[in-house]
Protein backbone atom coordinates (compact mmCIF):
# COMPACT_ATOMS: atom_id res chain seq x y z
CA UNK A 1 0.00 0.00 0.00
CA UNK A 2 1.27 3.48 -0.77
CA UNK A 3 2.10 6.18 2.09
CA UNK A 4 -0.64 8.11 2.85
CA UNK A 5 -0.77 11.02 0.30
CA UNK A 6 0.18 14.36 2.48
CA UNK A 7 -2.82 15.78 1.84
CA UNK A 8 -5.16 13.13 2.21
CA UNK A 9 -8.39 13.46 4.68
CA UNK A 10 -9.33 10.71 7.19
CA UNK A 11 -12.48 10.07 8.28
CA UNK A 12 -12.91 7.50 11.02
CA UNK A 13 -14.54 3.67 10.55
CA UNK A 14 -16.74 4.75 14.40
CA UNK A 15 -18.25 7.83 12.29
CA UNK A 16 -18.86 6.16 8.78
CA UNK A 17 -20.64 3.71 10.75
CA UNK A 18 -23.72 5.98 11.44
CA UNK A 19 -23.90 6.89 8.18
CA UNK A 20 -23.07 4.33 5.49
CA UNK A 21 -26.85 3.47 5.89
CA UNK A 22 -27.82 6.65 4.17
CA UNK A 23 -25.29 6.35 1.18
CA UNK A 24 -26.22 4.28 -1.98
CA UNK A 25 -25.61 0.32 -1.59
CA UNK A 26 -22.57 -0.42 -3.30
CA UNK A 27 -23.63 -3.57 -4.79
CA UNK A 28 -23.60 -2.08 -8.81
CA UNK A 29 -25.92 -3.84 -10.15
CA UNK A 30 -24.75 -4.59 -13.98
CA UNK A 31 -23.03 -1.04 -14.80
CA UNK A 32 -23.48 -1.77 -18.46
CA UNK A 33 -27.15 -2.17 -18.65
CA UNK A 34 -28.26 0.86 -16.64
CA UNK A 35 -32.33 0.45 -15.31
CA UNK A 36 -32.98 2.86 -12.43
CA UNK A 37 -32.54 6.38 -11.38
CA UNK A 38 -29.17 7.19 -9.84
CA UNK A 39 -29.27 7.19 -5.92
CA UNK A 40 -29.70 10.56 -5.16
CA UNK A 41 -27.62 12.12 -1.97
CA UNK A 42 -28.86 15.53 -1.05
CA UNK A 43 -26.11 16.96 1.30
CA UNK A 44 -25.43 20.79 2.19
CA UNK A 45 -24.16 22.42 5.43
CA UNK A 46 -25.94 25.42 6.55
CA UNK A 47 -26.00 27.64 9.93
CA UNK A 48 -28.57 27.88 12.35
CA UNK A 49 -30.46 30.24 10.71
CA UNK A 50 -30.63 27.72 7.02
CA UNK A 51 -28.05 29.66 5.47
CA UNK A 52 -25.48 28.32 3.19
CA UNK A 53 -23.18 31.43 2.90
CA UNK A 54 -23.29 35.31 4.04
CA UNK A 55 -24.06 36.50 0.89
CA UNK A 56 -24.48 35.34 -2.53
CA UNK A 57 -20.80 34.61 -4.24
CA UNK A 58 -19.22 34.72 -1.17
CA UNK A 59 -17.83 31.30 0.48
CA UNK A 60 -18.30 31.10 3.89
CA UNK A 61 -16.33 28.81 6.54
CA UNK A 62 -19.23 26.67 8.34
CA UNK A 63 -18.39 23.74 9.67
CA UNK A 64 -15.41 21.72 11.54
CA UNK A 65 -12.64 19.87 9.77
CA UNK A 66 -14.59 16.72 10.67
CA UNK A 67 -17.64 17.43 8.58
CA UNK A 68 -15.01 18.53 6.09
CA UNK A 69 -13.70 15.03 6.34
CA UNK A 70 -17.37 13.46 6.47
CA UNK A 71 -18.15 15.33 2.54
CA UNK A 72 -14.93 13.45 1.20
CA UNK A 73 -15.91 10.30 2.33
CA UNK A 74 -19.88 10.77 1.09
CA UNK A 75 -17.87 11.50 -2.01
CA UNK A 76 -16.03 8.47 -2.48
CA UNK A 77 -19.06 6.73 -1.46
CA UNK A 78 -21.06 8.32 -5.35
CA UNK A 79 -20.12 7.82 -8.80
CA UNK A 80 -20.96 11.98 -9.31
CA UNK A 81 -21.03 15.32 -7.73
CA UNK A 82 -23.56 17.62 -9.01
CA UNK A 83 -23.80 21.65 -7.97
CA UNK A 84 -25.18 24.57 -9.78
CA UNK A 85 -23.21 27.06 -11.87
CA UNK A 86 -23.29 29.60 -8.75
CA UNK A 87 -21.66 27.50 -6.77
CA UNK A 88 -19.17 26.97 -9.64
CA UNK A 89 -18.28 30.32 -10.12
CA UNK A 90 -18.72 31.42 -6.60
CA UNK A 91 -16.07 28.93 -5.12
CA UNK A 92 -13.91 27.78 -7.33
CA UNK A 93 -14.61 23.93 -5.76
CA UNK A 94 -12.16 21.60 -6.33
CA UNK A 95 -15.15 18.89 -6.35
CA UNK A 96 -12.78 15.58 -5.97
CA UNK A 97 -12.30 13.30 -3.25
CA UNK A 98 -9.25 13.65 -1.08
CA UNK A 99 -10.19 10.63 1.29
CA UNK A 100 -6.87 9.06 2.20
CA UNK A 101 -7.07 5.78 0.03
CA UNK A 102 -8.88 7.08 -3.04
CA UNK A 103 -7.33 7.69 -6.40
CA UNK A 104 -4.63 10.48 -6.77
CA UNK A 105 -4.63 10.15 -2.73
CA UNK A 106 -2.87 6.96 -1.71
CA UNK A 107 -5.32 4.70 -4.29
CA UNK A 108 -5.16 3.56 -7.62
CA UNK A 109 -5.83 5.47 -11.47
CA UNK A 110 -8.85 7.48 -10.57
CA UNK A 111 -10.96 4.60 -8.22
CA UNK A 112 -13.06 6.29 -5.86
CA UNK A 113 -13.34 9.49 -7.71
CA UNK A 114 -16.30 11.21 -8.48
CA UNK A 115 -17.32 12.35 -11.59
CA UNK A 116 -18.14 16.52 -10.90
CA UNK A 117 -21.52 17.60 -12.81
CA UNK A 118 -22.58 21.23 -13.37
CA UNK A 119 -26.05 22.52 -14.20
CA UNK A 120 -25.18 25.83 -15.92
CA UNK A 121 -28.18 26.12 -18.30
CA UNK A 122 -27.23 29.79 -19.63
CA UNK A 123 -23.16 28.33 -19.91
CA UNK A 124 -22.00 31.45 -17.97
CA UNK A 125 -19.44 29.27 -16.33
CA UNK A 126 -16.35 30.89 -17.22
CA UNK A 127 -14.17 27.93 -16.12
CA UNK A 128 -10.44 28.10 -17.57
CA UNK A 129 -7.44 25.89 -17.56
CA UNK A 130 -6.55 27.28 -14.10
CA UNK A 131 -9.74 26.03 -12.48
CA UNK A 132 -9.27 24.12 -10.05
CA UNK A 133 -11.63 20.95 -10.95
CA UNK A 134 -9.53 21.02 -14.38
CA UNK A 135 -6.08 21.20 -12.45
CA UNK A 136 -6.78 17.96 -10.63
CA UNK A 137 -8.36 16.24 -13.29
CA UNK A 138 -5.21 17.23 -15.46
CA UNK A 139 -3.06 15.87 -12.41
CA UNK A 140 -4.87 12.51 -12.17
CA UNK A 141 -6.41 13.63 -8.63
CA UNK A 142 -10.00 14.28 -10.18
CA UNK A 143 -12.17 13.41 -13.01
CA UNK A 144 -13.38 16.15 -15.79
CA UNK A 145 -16.79 17.57 -15.07
CA UNK A 146 -19.85 17.04 -17.27
CA UNK A 147 -21.97 20.71 -17.80
CA UNK A 148 -25.59 20.70 -18.47
CA UNK A 149 -26.51 23.65 -20.26
CA UNK A 150 -28.99 24.75 -22.68
CA UNK A 151 -26.56 27.27 -24.93
CA UNK A 152 -23.35 25.74 -26.69
CA UNK A 153 -20.23 27.13 -25.13
CA UNK A 154 -17.52 28.40 -27.09
CA UNK A 155 -15.29 26.40 -29.11
CA UNK A 156 -12.22 26.89 -26.84
CA UNK A 157 -13.81 26.47 -23.69
CA UNK A 158 -15.64 23.27 -25.44
CA UNK A 159 -12.03 21.81 -26.48
CA UNK A 160 -10.64 22.93 -23.01
CA UNK A 161 -12.98 21.07 -20.78
CA UNK A 162 -12.63 17.67 -23.56
CA UNK A 163 -8.94 17.60 -23.18
CA UNK A 164 -8.67 16.78 -19.87
CA UNK A 165 -11.83 14.29 -20.48
CA UNK A 166 -14.96 16.46 -19.72
CA UNK A 167 -18.05 16.59 -21.85
CA UNK A 168 -20.55 19.49 -22.80
CA UNK A 169 -24.54 18.03 -22.67
CA UNK A 170 -26.67 20.77 -24.85
CA UNK A 171 -29.80 19.91 -23.76
CA UNK A 172 -33.11 20.48 -25.70
CA UNK A 173 -35.96 22.17 -25.79
CA UNK A 174 -38.10 19.30 -24.74
CA UNK A 175 -35.87 18.47 -21.13
CA UNK A 176 -37.13 21.51 -19.75
CA UNK A 177 -39.74 22.00 -17.13
CA UNK A 178 -41.21 25.74 -16.68
CA UNK A 179 -38.16 27.16 -18.09
CA UNK A 180 -35.74 24.71 -16.03
CA UNK A 181 -33.54 21.43 -16.91
CA UNK A 182 -35.49 18.92 -15.54
CA UNK A 183 -34.20 16.57 -13.17
CA UNK A 184 -35.53 13.47 -14.34
CA UNK A 185 -33.37 14.36 -18.09
CA UNK A 186 -30.43 14.70 -15.68
CA UNK A 187 -30.59 11.75 -14.18
CA UNK A 188 -31.80 9.40 -17.38
CA UNK A 189 -28.42 11.14 -19.06
CA UNK A 190 -26.48 10.74 -15.85
CA UNK A 191 -27.77 7.17 -15.60
CA UNK A 192 -26.64 6.55 -19.57
CA UNK A 193 -23.26 7.43 -18.67
CA UNK A 194 -22.97 4.92 -15.99
CA UNK A 195 -23.54 6.48 -13.13
CA UNK A 196 -25.36 4.93 -10.62
CA UNK A 197 -25.37 7.63 -7.62
CA UNK A 198 -25.18 11.48 -7.51
CA UNK A 199 -24.27 13.54 -4.34
CA UNK A 200 -26.18 17.31 -5.04
CA UNK A 201 -23.89 19.68 -2.52
CA UNK A 202 -25.51 22.64 -4.16
CA UNK A 203 -26.07 25.71 -4.12
CA UNK A 204 -29.33 27.24 -2.68
CA UNK A 205 -31.39 27.26 -5.77
CA UNK A 206 -30.65 23.73 -6.64
CA UNK A 207 -31.08 22.58 -3.52
CA UNK A 208 -34.53 24.86 -2.67
CA UNK A 209 -35.59 23.28 -5.85
CA UNK A 210 -35.08 19.62 -4.96
CA UNK A 211 -36.79 20.15 -1.77
CA UNK A 212 -39.75 21.12 -3.27
CA UNK A 213 -42.77 18.39 -3.65
CA UNK A 214 -42.77 17.93 -7.27
CA UNK A 215 -38.69 17.10 -6.92
CA UNK A 216 -38.28 15.89 -3.43
CA UNK A 217 -39.33 12.35 -4.32
CA UNK A 218 -35.91 11.67 -6.66
CA UNK A 219 -34.12 12.16 -3.98
CA UNK A 220 -33.04 8.76 -1.81
CA UNK A 221 -31.27 10.44 0.97
CA UNK A 222 -30.92 13.67 2.67
CA UNK A 223 -27.69 13.98 4.55
CA UNK A 224 -27.35 17.60 6.43
CA UNK A 225 -24.61 19.36 8.19
CA UNK A 226 -25.50 22.23 10.75
CA UNK A 227 -23.27 24.26 12.74
CA UNK A 228 -23.80 26.12 15.80
CA UNK A 229 -23.80 29.84 14.35
CA UNK A 230 -26.21 32.35 12.85
CA UNK A 231 -24.98 34.29 9.74
CA UNK A 232 -27.96 36.86 10.22
CA UNK A 233 -30.38 37.80 7.15
CA UNK A 234 -29.06 38.25 3.83
CA UNK A 235 -27.32 34.99 3.28
CA UNK A 236 -28.42 32.34 0.93
CA UNK A 237 -30.44 30.36 2.47
CA UNK A 238 -32.20 27.48 2.13
CA UNK A 239 -35.59 27.80 2.28
CA UNK A 240 -37.94 26.26 -0.30
CA UNK A 241 -40.60 27.93 -1.57
CA UNK A 242 -43.90 27.53 0.47
CA UNK A 243 -46.38 25.00 0.02
CA UNK A 244 -50.37 26.35 -0.41
CA UNK A 245 -53.42 23.43 -0.28
CA UNK A 246 -56.90 24.57 -0.75
CA UNK A 247 -55.78 27.96 1.16
CA UNK A 248 -53.73 26.68 3.75
CA UNK A 249 -49.74 27.06 4.02
CA UNK A 250 -48.33 23.17 4.72
CA UNK A 251 -44.58 22.04 5.40
CA UNK A 252 -42.81 21.55 2.46
CA UNK A 253 -40.67 18.79 3.18
CA UNK A 254 -40.14 16.22 5.69
CA UNK A 255 -37.81 13.36 6.78
CA UNK A 256 -38.39 9.73 8.03
CA UNK A 257 -36.05 7.48 9.70
CA UNK A 258 -34.26 10.32 10.51
CA UNK A 259 -30.49 10.09 12.83
CA UNK A 260 -28.45 12.84 14.08
CA UNK A 261 -24.95 12.67 14.44
CA UNK A 262 -23.19 14.85 16.43
CA UNK A 263 -19.67 15.45 15.15
CA UNK A 264 -17.04 17.96 16.36
CA UNK A 265 -19.10 21.11 17.18
CA UNK A 266 -21.69 20.46 13.82
CA UNK A 267 -23.96 18.20 13.81
CA UNK A 268 -24.64 16.04 10.88
CA UNK A 269 -28.39 14.91 10.16
CA UNK A 270 -29.38 11.99 8.35
CA UNK A 271 -32.67 11.25 6.56
CA UNK A 272 -34.96 9.93 3.78
CA UNK A 273 -37.49 11.98 2.23
CA UNK A 274 -40.64 11.22 4.43
CA UNK A 275 -44.71 12.03 3.94
CA UNK A 276 -45.56 15.73 4.47
CA UNK B 1 -46.32 11.11 47.80
CA UNK B 2 -49.23 12.04 45.62
CA UNK B 3 -50.04 9.80 43.04
CA UNK B 4 -48.96 11.46 39.30
CA UNK B 5 -51.27 14.25 38.14
CA UNK B 6 -53.31 12.63 35.00
CA UNK B 7 -51.54 14.98 32.78
CA UNK B 8 -48.43 15.39 34.20
CA UNK B 9 -45.48 15.10 32.18
CA UNK B 10 -41.76 13.00 32.74
CA UNK B 11 -38.65 13.70 30.95
CA UNK B 12 -36.20 10.76 32.15
CA UNK B 13 -33.32 11.46 34.40
CA UNK B 14 -30.84 10.11 31.67
CA UNK B 15 -32.18 13.06 29.55
CA UNK B 16 -31.70 15.51 32.37
CA UNK B 17 -27.95 14.78 32.63
CA UNK B 18 -27.30 16.27 29.33
CA UNK B 19 -28.74 19.48 29.74
CA UNK B 20 -28.54 20.13 33.35
CA UNK B 21 -24.90 21.99 32.84
CA UNK B 22 -26.52 24.19 30.89
CA UNK B 23 -29.55 25.46 33.46
CA UNK B 24 -29.12 27.90 36.06
CA UNK B 25 -27.15 26.26 38.88
CA UNK B 26 -29.55 25.28 41.62
CA UNK B 27 -27.80 27.47 44.79
CA UNK B 28 -29.89 30.59 45.64
CA UNK B 29 -27.62 32.54 46.98
CA UNK B 30 -29.41 35.21 49.03
CA UNK B 31 -32.78 35.66 47.48
CA UNK B 32 -33.98 38.46 49.66
CA UNK B 33 -31.00 40.61 48.62
CA UNK B 34 -30.43 39.74 44.89
CA UNK B 35 -27.31 41.01 43.73
CA UNK B 36 -26.95 39.60 39.80
CA UNK B 37 -29.03 39.81 36.95
CA UNK B 38 -31.11 36.55 36.58
CA UNK B 39 -29.38 33.50 34.44
CA UNK B 40 -31.03 34.01 30.81
CA UNK B 41 -31.79 30.64 28.73
CA UNK B 42 -32.96 31.30 25.50
CA UNK B 43 -34.67 28.38 24.38
CA UNK B 44 -36.96 27.74 21.58
CA UNK B 45 -37.62 25.08 18.87
CA UNK B 46 -37.86 25.49 14.68
CA UNK B 47 -37.91 23.43 11.25
CA UNK B 48 -34.69 23.14 9.71
CA UNK B 49 -35.34 26.33 7.86
CA UNK B 50 -34.82 27.46 11.25
CA UNK B 51 -38.91 28.95 11.60
CA UNK B 52 -40.74 29.20 14.28
CA UNK B 53 -44.19 28.52 12.90
CA UNK B 54 -46.10 28.40 9.18
CA UNK B 55 -47.07 31.74 9.50
CA UNK B 56 -47.61 34.65 12.05
CA UNK B 57 -50.27 33.81 14.07
CA UNK B 58 -49.89 30.34 13.52
CA UNK B 59 -49.20 27.72 15.66
CA UNK B 60 -47.13 25.15 14.28
CA UNK B 61 -46.16 21.46 16.14
CA UNK B 62 -42.65 21.09 15.11
CA UNK B 63 -41.35 18.78 17.83
CA UNK B 64 -41.86 15.86 19.17
CA UNK B 65 -43.17 14.68 22.53
CA UNK B 66 -39.98 14.11 24.10
CA UNK B 67 -39.40 17.77 23.41
CA UNK B 68 -42.15 18.86 24.97
CA UNK B 69 -41.37 17.03 27.70
CA UNK B 70 -37.83 18.87 28.13
CA UNK B 71 -39.29 22.11 28.00
CA UNK B 72 -41.62 21.46 30.62
CA UNK B 73 -38.73 20.43 32.59
CA UNK B 74 -36.88 23.70 31.58
CA UNK B 75 -39.60 25.37 32.95
CA UNK B 76 -39.26 23.52 36.25
CA UNK B 77 -35.79 24.78 36.43
CA UNK B 78 -36.51 29.10 36.08
CA UNK B 79 -38.46 31.59 38.18
CA UNK B 80 -39.77 33.00 35.20
CA UNK B 81 -40.89 32.32 31.66
CA UNK B 82 -40.79 35.07 29.40
CA UNK B 83 -42.56 36.01 25.90
CA UNK B 84 -43.41 38.68 23.47
CA UNK B 85 -47.16 39.55 23.20
CA UNK B 86 -47.00 37.96 19.58
CA UNK B 87 -46.86 34.49 21.12
CA UNK B 88 -49.58 35.43 23.74
CA UNK B 89 -51.75 36.35 21.42
CA UNK B 90 -51.25 33.49 18.38
CA UNK B 91 -50.90 30.60 21.27
CA UNK B 92 -52.76 31.40 24.15
CA UNK B 93 -50.33 29.64 25.91
CA UNK B 94 -50.14 28.16 29.80
CA UNK B 95 -46.85 29.08 30.70
CA UNK B 96 -47.27 26.90 33.28
CA UNK B 97 -45.04 23.59 34.27
CA UNK B 98 -46.14 20.25 34.08
CA UNK B 99 -43.74 18.28 35.15
CA UNK B 100 -44.74 15.25 37.18
CA UNK B 101 -43.84 16.82 41.02
CA UNK B 102 -44.02 20.26 40.60
CA UNK B 103 -46.60 22.36 42.04
CA UNK B 104 -50.37 21.57 40.72
CA UNK B 105 -49.09 18.21 39.22
CA UNK B 106 -48.29 16.19 42.15
CA UNK B 107 -46.31 19.11 44.37
CA UNK B 108 -46.79 21.18 46.74
CA UNK B 109 -48.18 24.82 46.27
CA UNK B 110 -46.50 26.36 42.98
CA UNK B 111 -43.32 24.67 43.96
CA UNK B 112 -41.83 24.55 40.52
CA UNK B 113 -43.64 26.64 38.70
CA UNK B 114 -42.13 29.69 36.65
CA UNK B 115 -43.80 33.15 36.79
CA UNK B 116 -44.65 34.42 33.48
CA UNK B 117 -43.65 37.42 31.85
CA UNK B 118 -45.11 39.07 28.88
CA UNK B 119 -43.85 41.81 26.74
CA UNK B 120 -46.36 44.02 25.97
CA UNK B 121 -45.16 47.33 25.24
CA UNK B 122 -48.20 48.91 23.24
CA UNK B 123 -50.31 46.93 26.07
CA UNK B 124 -52.52 45.04 23.17
CA UNK B 125 -53.39 41.17 24.76
CA UNK B 126 -56.62 40.88 24.80
CA UNK B 127 -56.83 38.67 27.80
CA UNK B 128 -59.56 37.55 29.70
CA UNK B 129 -60.64 35.45 32.78
CA UNK B 130 -61.07 32.16 30.43
CA UNK B 131 -57.34 32.83 28.91
CA UNK B 132 -55.27 29.64 29.81
CA UNK B 133 -52.14 31.36 32.53
CA UNK B 134 -55.10 33.26 33.92
CA UNK B 135 -57.09 29.84 34.40
CA UNK B 136 -54.29 28.07 35.29
CA UNK B 137 -53.42 30.78 38.07
CA UNK B 138 -56.86 30.34 39.63
CA UNK B 139 -56.70 26.49 39.91
CA UNK B 140 -53.30 27.13 41.37
CA UNK B 141 -51.66 25.46 38.77
CA UNK B 142 -49.77 28.17 37.57
CA UNK B 143 -48.13 31.45 38.74
CA UNK B 144 -50.24 35.09 37.39
CA UNK B 145 -48.17 37.13 34.91
CA UNK B 146 -46.04 39.78 35.08
CA UNK B 147 -46.79 42.27 31.94
CA UNK B 148 -44.44 44.80 30.74
CA UNK B 149 -45.68 47.88 29.06
CA UNK B 150 -45.32 51.29 28.04
CA UNK B 151 -49.29 51.88 27.81
CA UNK B 152 -51.23 51.63 31.35
CA UNK B 153 -53.45 49.18 30.56
CA UNK B 154 -57.14 49.01 30.92
CA UNK B 155 -59.01 49.30 34.65
CA UNK B 156 -61.05 46.10 34.18
CA UNK B 157 -57.88 43.98 32.39
CA UNK B 158 -55.52 45.13 35.19
CA UNK B 159 -57.52 44.18 37.99
CA UNK B 160 -58.37 40.69 36.50
CA UNK B 161 -55.05 40.24 36.42
CA UNK B 162 -54.45 41.36 40.12
CA UNK B 163 -57.42 39.55 41.10
CA UNK B 164 -55.27 36.17 40.41
CA UNK B 165 -51.98 37.98 41.68
CA UNK B 166 -50.50 39.20 38.30
CA UNK B 167 -49.19 42.47 38.08
CA UNK B 168 -48.21 45.26 35.33
CA UNK B 169 -45.32 47.25 35.23
CA UNK B 170 -45.77 50.30 33.57
CA UNK B 171 -42.05 51.28 31.81
CA UNK B 172 -40.92 54.77 31.92
CA UNK B 173 -39.38 56.12 28.65
CA UNK B 174 -36.03 56.61 30.34
CA UNK B 175 -35.65 52.44 30.17
CA UNK B 176 -36.66 52.22 26.00
CA UNK B 177 -33.43 51.95 23.63
CA UNK B 178 -34.15 52.52 20.48
CA UNK B 179 -37.77 52.68 20.79
CA UNK B 180 -37.77 49.25 22.72
CA UNK B 181 -38.22 48.61 26.14
CA UNK B 182 -34.16 47.45 26.82
CA UNK B 183 -33.71 44.38 28.23
CA UNK B 184 -31.40 44.84 30.69
CA UNK B 185 -34.82 47.29 32.43
CA UNK B 186 -36.97 43.90 31.93
CA UNK B 187 -34.19 41.85 33.73
CA UNK B 188 -33.72 44.37 36.96
CA UNK B 189 -37.10 44.58 37.42
CA UNK B 190 -37.27 40.63 37.61
CA UNK B 191 -34.10 40.70 40.03
CA UNK B 192 -36.07 43.18 42.26
CA UNK B 193 -38.93 40.45 42.29
CA UNK B 194 -36.54 37.74 43.32
CA UNK B 195 -36.31 36.25 39.99
CA UNK B 196 -33.25 34.68 40.10
CA UNK B 197 -33.34 32.94 36.14
CA UNK B 198 -35.74 33.24 33.16
CA UNK B 199 -36.19 31.70 30.64
CA UNK B 200 -36.88 33.52 27.38
CA UNK B 201 -39.40 30.95 24.84
CA UNK B 202 -40.15 33.41 21.92
CA UNK B 203 -41.47 34.58 19.57
CA UNK B 204 -39.16 35.78 16.61
CA UNK B 205 -39.01 39.06 17.27
CA UNK B 206 -38.14 38.61 20.67
CA UNK B 207 -35.67 35.55 19.81
CA UNK B 208 -33.77 38.21 17.11
CA UNK B 209 -33.40 41.09 19.27
CA UNK B 210 -31.66 38.70 21.83
CA UNK B 211 -29.34 36.73 18.90
CA UNK B 212 -28.24 40.95 17.97
CA UNK B 213 -24.80 41.38 19.23
CA UNK B 214 -25.54 44.80 21.50
CA UNK B 215 -27.84 41.89 23.57
CA UNK B 216 -26.56 38.63 23.04
CA UNK B 217 -24.02 38.95 26.12
CA UNK B 218 -26.91 39.01 28.20
CA UNK B 219 -28.08 35.43 27.65
CA UNK B 220 -26.50 32.89 29.52
CA UNK B 221 -27.65 29.63 27.72
CA UNK B 222 -29.31 28.51 24.49
CA UNK B 223 -31.59 25.46 23.88
CA UNK B 224 -32.64 25.57 20.59
CA UNK B 225 -34.47 22.14 19.67
CA UNK B 226 -34.76 21.47 15.43
CA UNK B 227 -36.99 19.11 13.90
CA UNK B 228 -36.56 17.45 10.40
CA UNK B 229 -38.91 18.78 8.40
CA UNK B 230 -38.37 22.01 6.23
CA UNK B 231 -42.03 24.72 6.87
CA UNK B 232 -40.96 26.81 3.52
CA UNK B 233 -40.71 30.64 3.04
CA UNK B 234 -43.30 32.92 4.71
CA UNK B 235 -42.98 31.59 7.70
CA UNK B 236 -42.01 33.23 11.39
CA UNK B 237 -38.23 32.72 11.06
CA UNK B 238 -35.16 33.04 13.82
CA UNK B 239 -32.86 34.79 11.64
CA UNK B 240 -30.70 38.10 13.42
CA UNK B 241 -30.56 41.17 11.40
CA UNK B 242 -27.39 41.16 9.37
CA UNK B 243 -24.49 42.13 10.87
CA UNK B 244 -21.56 44.47 8.86
CA UNK B 245 -18.79 46.11 10.03
CA UNK B 246 -15.88 47.93 8.22
CA UNK B 247 -17.98 47.03 4.92
CA UNK B 248 -17.56 43.12 5.33
CA UNK B 249 -20.80 41.15 6.67
CA UNK B 250 -19.86 39.34 9.57
CA UNK B 251 -21.76 36.41 11.75
CA UNK B 252 -24.38 37.14 14.13
CA UNK B 253 -23.79 35.15 16.43
CA UNK B 254 -21.92 31.53 17.55
CA UNK B 255 -22.40 28.88 20.44
CA UNK B 256 -19.32 27.73 22.12
CA UNK B 257 -19.40 24.71 24.38
CA UNK B 258 -21.98 22.99 22.34
CA UNK B 259 -23.39 19.77 23.01
CA UNK B 260 -25.89 18.35 20.42
CA UNK B 261 -28.72 15.65 22.49
CA UNK B 262 -30.88 13.95 19.86
CA UNK B 263 -34.02 13.33 21.35
CA UNK B 264 -36.93 11.45 19.38
CA UNK B 265 -36.86 12.61 16.17
CA UNK B 266 -35.12 15.96 17.08
CA UNK B 267 -32.22 17.49 18.02
CA UNK B 268 -31.70 19.96 21.09
CA UNK B 269 -28.60 21.92 20.81
CA UNK B 270 -27.14 23.21 23.78
CA UNK B 271 -24.64 26.12 24.30
CA UNK B 272 -23.20 28.94 25.27
CA UNK B 273 -22.74 32.55 23.70
CA UNK B 274 -19.51 32.89 22.31
CA UNK B 275 -16.93 34.83 20.32
CA UNK B 276 -18.37 35.67 16.68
Amino acid sequence: MAAPARDALQFPQASRNHIDNYLPRSDPGNPSHPSTKPHVTLTFATSLDSQLSLAPGVQTALSGPESKAMTHYLRSKHDAILIGVGTAEADNPSLNCRIQGVGGYGGEGLQGQPRPVVIDPNGRWQFTADSKVLKLAREGKGRAPIIFTQIPIDTKRRELLESVGGQVKVVDPWSLTEGRISWEYVLDVLKHEHIRSVMIEGGGAVINNLLAPQNFGLVDSVIVTIAPIWLGKGGVQVCPDERVEKGARLPVARLKDVKWVPLGDDVVLCGLPGQV
